[in-house]
C-alpha cells in the first residue's frame, strides 16, 4: 500500500469565512492507496475536533491511526480499492496552520490573533487539497462528529465534486446542550491563569484547564450505560488513594483523571478553543437560509447517516433530522441507528457495530 | 395555618455513620399545619442537596418555599390535613450544623475538620426531630433527589415509623455518571485557590469554583430537549456581549451564567463538598448486603416512585429499579413515569405534571 504524508500550502491570502485573512496557510494531509487513472476512487476524510491526519497506520508510519480498524487493506474503507485522503484541519496543531503556528506576517505565534475559524474554512482547505492533487470528484466524503459538520459544509459548498457522503454521529448545527458543554470547556481553559489570554510558551499553557476540559468532554463522549457496566461503584484501592477526603474514591474518577492526563500536552489549548467555537458556530442553515435549504445543496448520489441513541453530544434526533431532510428532497439516504452503548465515541470504539454498515457503503 | 421554625439540638455526642462525632449538633426544621391528637398526620420531607427547611411560605414567613406549589393549604401535600415537617439537612448551611458552623470544641468553623457525612446521619437527625416532637409514626416520608436517597436510608433504618413513602427522581445508590459529575464539581471548587483547603472567611471562599460547579450542575439538572425549545441557537444581543472572541455568544451561555451568579454566595462551599460526597457514598446495599436486601427493609404500606425519562443525573432506570425491587418483595408500589422535558429538576418546575400523582398519593 502506498502512503504519503504531505504539506499543502495555499498560495496567497486565504480569506476566512467570518472575516480576516491567513497568509499562505498550510495543511498536512496523508494519503493511503493509489489514485486510479481516472482519479475517481478518492475518499476524503474530515476529522473530529482533536485527531491528526493519521487516520491509519502504514509501513512507513506504523503508529496506529485514530480510525485504525476502519481504514486500510481489507478494512471497510479499503485502501486497496480507494485512495484515502485525511487532512489535519486548518486551525489544528498537527502540522496544519492554526493559532499555535507562527504567523508569517508577525513572526510570532498567532495566538488570539488568529481570525475566527469556521468549519467552512476547513472544508475549503480540503477542496484546495483535492484541486492540488488533481481530483475533480471524489468517490466519497466522510466525516464523523465535527468532521461530519465539515463534510456537510463541503457538500453544500462544492456540489458536483463528490459521489457519496458518509455522515457519522454529527449534526446540521450545534444545539444548546452541546454549545453549553463546549462553552464550559472553553471557560475552564480560559479561567486557568496559565492561559494568559492565549499568550503562553509553546507546549506549556493552561494544563489544568485542559485537563478539566477533557474530563468534562469524556463525560459526554461516552455514556452512563457504558460506565455502569465498566465501573459500577468500584472503588480505588486504598494504596492508590491520596490527599484529603475529597480526593478520588471511585474507579470512574480515576479513569477520567487518566484520560485527562493523556490528552494534556498533545493538543494546543488555543487550537482547542478555535475548533470548539467553530463547532458551536456551525449551522448548515447559513447555506441557503434554513437547515432544509442548506442540506438541499447536497447532491450526493448516495448518503449514509449513522447515529447512536446513547450519544449525548450529537443526539440521534440530529442525525434523523439530516436523513429526513435529505430524503424529503429525493436523495438516496441510508439511515442507520446503531445500538452502541459507547455514546458519541462509539464510532471510535464499537467497531463491531460500525464496521458492517460502513463496509456495505463502500462495497456497493 | 400554623407555622413554626425551630432548632432541635441533639443532646450529647452524635456518632457519625462513617466515623467521628459531633458534639450537640443542631438542625433547623419548619412545620406547617397542626399535629393531630393521635400524632398520625405528620409528613416528613427530606430535601435535595441545596434547599433549606423552607419548603413553602407561611404568613409568618412569606418568602416562597423551594416547593411552594406542592405544599400548603389545598395543595397536593395539604397543610390543612397534614402536619408537614421539613428539616435543613445536617451538614447544610441554613441553620443546621455543618462544616460552616463553629465547632463547640474548637471555637472555630469545622471546615475540613467536619467528619465524613453520610445521608444516614441526616436521616438519623430526622428521626431525632420526630422523637423530640413526639411522633412515633409519620403518615409519609417524602424525598426528591438526594432527599429521596435520605428517605430510603430513613425507611431502611427505622421500619415501623412511617406509613407511606414518596420517592422522586432519586436512586438506590449513585452510579458512575452522577459520581463523575459530582466529583468534577468538587474538583472545580477544590482547585479554586480561594478554597484554601476549606479555610476561608465566612461568606467568602471559592466563588469561581462554585460558579463553575453550578454551571456544570445546571447542565445535568435540566435537559437538552428543554434547551432546544427555550434557546435554540438564539444569540446574545451585541450590546450585552463583552470580552474576547471566546466570551459568551449564545443565550444558553448567558442563562447558565445567570444561574451560576444566583447560586454563589447562597451556599457554603465546604457544605456543598460534604453533601455532594455523601450523595456519592450513599448505597442502600449497605443496609443488608444488596440493593434488594436494603430496599427489603422498607415496610411502607404504600410507596410511590416517580421518575422522568429526560433525567440525566438520576436516570429513570434507577427509579424503576427501586419500584421493581419493592414490588418483587410484595410491597404496594405506584410507579409513575412523567413525560417532563425539564430533566432532573422537573419536580421543581413541571408542576402541572407532578401535582396530580402527588395529590392522588396524599388524598388516598
Amino acid at each position: 500500500m502506498k502512503f504519503s504524508r504531505n504539506t499543502f500550502t495555499y498560495d496567497g491570502s486565504f480569506e476566512m469565512r467570518r472575516g480576516g485573512v491567513l497568509e499562505s496557510p498550510s495543511v498536512v494531509y496523508e494519503t493511503w492507496g493509489e489514485l486510479s487513472a481516472d482519479a475517481d476512487n478518492a475518499v476524503l476524510i474530515f476529522t473530529g475536533l482533536s485527531p491528526s491526519a493519521h487516520v491509519t497506520s502504514a509501513p512507513e508510519d506504523p503508529a496506529p491511526g485514530w480510525w485504525e480498524e476502519m481504514v486500510g487493506p481489507s478494512r471497510p474503507i479499503d485502501t486497496r480499492r480507494y485512495f484515502v485522503i485525511c487532512m489535519n484541519s486548518l486551525g489544528s496543531c498537527f502540522g496544519s496552520t492554526g493559532p499555535a503556528s507562527v504567523s508569517p506576517v508577525t513572526g510570532e505565534p498567532y495566538g488570539l490573533g488568529f481570525p475566527v475559524l469556521a468549519l467552512e474554512d476547513i472544508a475549503e482547505m480540503g477542496h484546495q487539497v483535492l484541486k492540488h492533487i488533481g481530483i475533480k470528484r471524489v468517490a466519497a466524503v466522510v466525516g464523523p462528529s465535527m468532521g461530519g459538520m465539515t463534510a456537510q459544509a463541503y457538500a453544500a459548498m462544492y456540489p458536483g465534486t463528490y459521489e457519496r457522503l458518509l455522515l457519522i454521529s454529527t449534526a446540521a448545527r450545534a444545539l444548546p446542550f452541546a454549545i453549553a458543554l463546549r462553552s464550559m470547556q472553553r471557560e475552564l481553559i480560559r479561567r486557568d491563569p496559565d492561559w494568559n489570554q492565549g499568550d503562553y510558551p509553546p507546549g506549556a499553557g493552561p494544563i489544568t484547564g485542559m485537563r478539566m476540559a477533557r474530563k468534562l468532554g469524556m463525560m459526554t463522549y461516552r455514556s452512563a450505560a457504558e460506565w455502569d457496566q465498566r465501573f459500577g461503584r468500584e472503588r480505588i484501592p486504598s494504596e492508590r488513594k491520596s490527599g484529603d477526603g475529597f480526593a478520588m474514591d471511585f474507579e470512574v474518577e480515576s479513569y477520567l483523571d487518566a484520560h485527562a492526563n493523556k490528552f494534556t500536552g498533545q493538543f494546543d489549548p488555543n487550537c482547542y478553543l478555535y475548533l470548539s467555537r467553530a463547532s458551536d458556530l456551525f449551522d448548515i442553515a447559513e447555506h441557503g437560509g434554513s437547515v432544509e435549504a442548506g442540506l438541499g445543496r447536497i447532491d450526493a448520489d448516495k448518503t449514509m447517516v449513522i447515529g447512536v441513541p446513547t450519544d449525548l453530544l450529537f443526539p440521534v434526533h440530529q442525525q434523523r433530522e439530516i436523513a429526513d431532510a435529505l430524503k424529503s428532497q429525493g436523495c438516496d439516504v441510508d439511515y442507520v441507528e446503531l445500538d452502541s452503548i459507547n455514546g458519541h465515541d462509539s464510532f471510535l470504539v464499537d467497531m463491531d457495530r460500525f464496521r458492517p454498515p460502513i463496509k456495505r457503503f463502500f462495497d456497493e
